[in-house]
């Protein structure tokens, strides 16, 4: 017994040397990404920059995980999932701009595959716990694809003869999330997920209350991923503001609907203004995105309450994370706020484009999650145990006295 | 039932959709802000630092969230407090700046308001648990106020001629915390709260290991927050350097007083290095810190262990988190450690300076706190269950078998 | 009795003050490590990516405690141990290069010490939980002199007419971390460490988490640690795509050898692409980074599984934490990995520098720690209750009913 498991792990620890060594010859040594040794001044400064907003943005990318492992009995596949996820979205999607679309590796596009990957995290925060592990996996490949799509269009198609302005993502990043991962969710309709209890404890829910706190510190690098770095300033001062906003009005919400505060409903929802603010980031003040961050906040924390089991009973599948409230949600409200904001200052081609824009983006997420969930089906296999680290970890837990 | 909830959840949202209107037409899109568009070179690159620091500073006040949650029946609201607190301290200390004041919004400033920020949030922490959630809001509002005249007064009232050397805060911030958190709790006069049994769990604790770890890691960037990048260098290894003399020295003192080390008092004693070198921070070479950080740990400690059973008795009082023995007697300590310094390089008057802007800020911080107190005594209401969860959150922990 | 502890207290306290008086008269307040102040445009954004990256390594080497602290009854040991072993490297490597080699204190210098204490943190899991604090403060004194001679001769000993190719320190930080902790284990030879349950809870397992996939984000800080800027573009590139290698393959070969994941096989197995990455970090391009991290990720989890029981019978002592299936078995394949792919290139003389180098520095540090070893041996006093936090922490739990 011992000794066939040897021999499987030698012969995949082989393959793998063979893998290597393979990729070592055809990938030669090489000159490329050392593009930036030219570099000086305010272009390697903004080369500089990449790399910490990179660091920032995976930094992001992990905590979403804690985010989402409030559930005692599911903490460490929530991680492991997490983890295999950005692994295939990542480097599909690098792979998809060098290989495909012919780009060379550059510090930008690593940023943009950073966000790739943790749109696609958040993605899977819809069906978190009803498939297996290697099926995140596979989902990210799936997702990368689907992803590349939907950043060129926002990125280069024009409507009304305008680009979009979406410079953190609301549409981008958040709308695709919740789509893409809605429509997994709808393909696999996995009903008992419904009749699960999700019991929490003290600690689970602390890990919950620190990733959304840093992660609300984090998000400027996230939504100054793909921008300058003369908008630094403005965009971070919205977005705090923004987040303030939502701090606020959630907490407002919560005690005016349920007298007390929903930990799972107000960690989210505080983080409803800086999911709002991507798309008006650059065209507010930081009063006005304060504005902004309130109404969005408002929004996520009534929509955890009311929207949550009404949509999840309309649509008979469960939002396990409640994505849908927070990025959804609060992705439309960024939309429409920018538009407000664009009609204000008379650019109204510019708002109609950002509403049009979101309803495509709606669509296309919403569709490609769907066929995604097919391929999940198909790749089914056996039942197992939702919502359980016991599927699959080896646990040595002190045995009860 | 339901449905009236649902209206106060529709008029609520109605209402910050209103305020949002009214603010995105007051507050027009503007092109303020934006003035580091014509930034190059050393500027910009000063203009991006202060992006990075404040992140860092933020990072840090959600991580005193976390050094604060050791009880674990009050762990969630600590969290909610300090959000809560940042929320109101932050937007406050910005609209005194730019509508008082009448300055600019720069990133400068919000390096400032996360400053005032977190000052407030080190305050909380002496009655922290016993006031109601939005009695922290209140306090932040009063706090912004008190908070802009200390500022004002450290950086621009000359004593002896000359201005007070405290560029990494040793009195603006730290003692201006413990003082004003300590005028709150003369006044509030909770007696109750001595009654309350604390009790810790291994894990509560081990997040405020985390938390005193990472804070005493991102120190550099609170204390260089007003620093030009020439004085990065020699903050970063002064702050370092202060530190580990109090990781060394509060554990010297926690065995040879204690036998064994008490986590709540270690973990916040480490930090008085960086607390203490604030005011020296650019005075003394790095030996000269880890002297400096030697004398704080050890007095930090000592005052955990002795001080602060007899002040509390004293005063009737009880400063809940210790925040007293950790930035009040460090922050003395680093006063008087600039004073010395300056003495012996021969600067009689800059070290005076120091030590009565100390005693100043001692007063004005106590009397700014008291009268803070009075306003949260009168806004009282009723009777609340302190240091817990249970009183503001709800809950949904596995039924015991 | 309580007087009695008073005068300790009193006492201690008066000499920390009276050292720090002494400290800061011999040590003037000085304008050294101000040398920055001249600085300006690209010299200056060195300097300040120097802060940047000193935060992140500090920061990692705060999470490798938390990596380490799955053991439920053992987690504040483990975060004390690693402030004392930090502190007392970090300050003897800084003493050895200002005093001995005569160095000026730089920006540069504080980068490579916090590589020295994250290194000696590193090493001391290999023994963790079996010694006394303060041991572990008298080892990173003896570390640092040795690690010292390491790093000189990595850095400047030529071996056929080349220098070491180790930008990331696969060699000089893994290796050297592993051999030299083993070296002070098989000194000591404790050997009830094997009786000694080690049960862990979910969220002692979750802390690793959360360090494990934060450390994986931190990683490009720590190999870009004594890099150029215009190198980090690839160094980030080279790490993170290792990384991801790594968390993919450890997950297979733990699912094919164990069927059920171990998560604390994972959870370090993951990390040996960084590890590995170290020495050919900027030898190869971010394919071929990936391959290299698919093979040490792999090879990384079987050592976890096979490797490791083996060992450990054989060398009749403990490898507490595993730190030789990651660090060693990673850092023997990066050097490894870097060899072929000099081979390939052409750099004959490159290659076997590399792995004779990696075979000097696997005696230096074994024979090192082993002397080490015998200090502490010497120094070790009453018998101690192994990895126990009730043998040094005061705890307040609450009693059961």
């Amino acid at each position: 017994m011992a000794n066939s498991k040897k021999g499987i792990a030698l012969a995949v620890a082989l393959a793998m040397v063979l893998m290597g060594v393979l990729a070592a010859i055809f990938i030669q040594p090489l000159e490329a990404a050392t593009s930036s040794l030219a570099l000086s001044g305010d272009a390697l400064l903004e080369e500089a920059f990449k790399f910490i907003k990179s660091i920032g943005i995976w930094f992001m990318l992990m905590l979403v995980a804690f985010l989402m492992l409030f559930i005692k009995k599911f903490e460490w596949g929530v991680c492991l999932a997490v983890l295999l996820s950005a692994a295939s979205s990542f480097i599909t999607y690098m792979a998809i701009q060098e290989f495909y679309f012919g780009n060379e590796w550059t510090s930008q596009m690593m940023v943009q595959a950073s966000v790739a990957a943790i749109t696609y995290v958040i993605a899977i925060g819809v069906f978190l716990g009803t498939v297996k592990q290697w099926h995140y996996f596979i989902g990210g490949i799936a997702f990368a694809i689907v992803y590349a799509a939907v950043e060129w269009i926002v990125c280069n198609f024009e409507l009304f003869g305008t680009l979009t302005t979406d410079p953190g993502g609301s549409i981008m990043v958040h709308m695709c999330a919740a789509y893409f991962g809605l429509g997994v969710c709808l393909v696999l309709r996995v009903k008992d997920a419904f009749q699960e209890p999700m019991y929490t404890t003290t600690h689970s829910v602390s890990f919950v209350w620190l990733a959304s706190m840093l992660l609300w510190v984090l998000w400027p690098c996230f939504v100054c991923g793909s921008l300058g770095m003369e908008d630094f300033a403005l965009g971070a001062a919205t977005c705090y503001m923004a987040g303030l906003g939502s701090i606020v009005s959630a907490y407002v919400v919560c005690m005016v609907c349920q007298k007390k505060v929903n930990p799972l409903t107000y960690t989210y929802a505080m983080l409803a203004g800086p999911v709002a603010i991507g798309a008006p980031l650059l065209s507010v003040n930081p009063w006005g995105a304060l504005a902004i961050g309130l109404v969005a906040g408002a929004i996520s924390a009534a929509c955890f309450i009311y929207l949550q089991p009404w949509l999840c009973n309309k649509l008979g599948v469960l939002d396990v994370m409640g994505v849908h409230n927070l990025h959804g949600m609060a992705g439309w409200t960024g939309a429409f706020a920018c538009a407000v904001v664009l009609f204000i200052s008379g650019n109204v081609d510019g708002g109609l484009a950002d509403i049009v824009m979101a309803v495509m983006i709606f669509a296309i997420s919403l569709i490609g999650g769907a066929i995604t969930g097919v391929i999940l089906k198909l790749a089914k296999g056996k039942p197992m145990e939702m919502f359980s680290d016991d599927y699959d970890f080896i646990k040595n837990e002190e045995p009860e006295h």
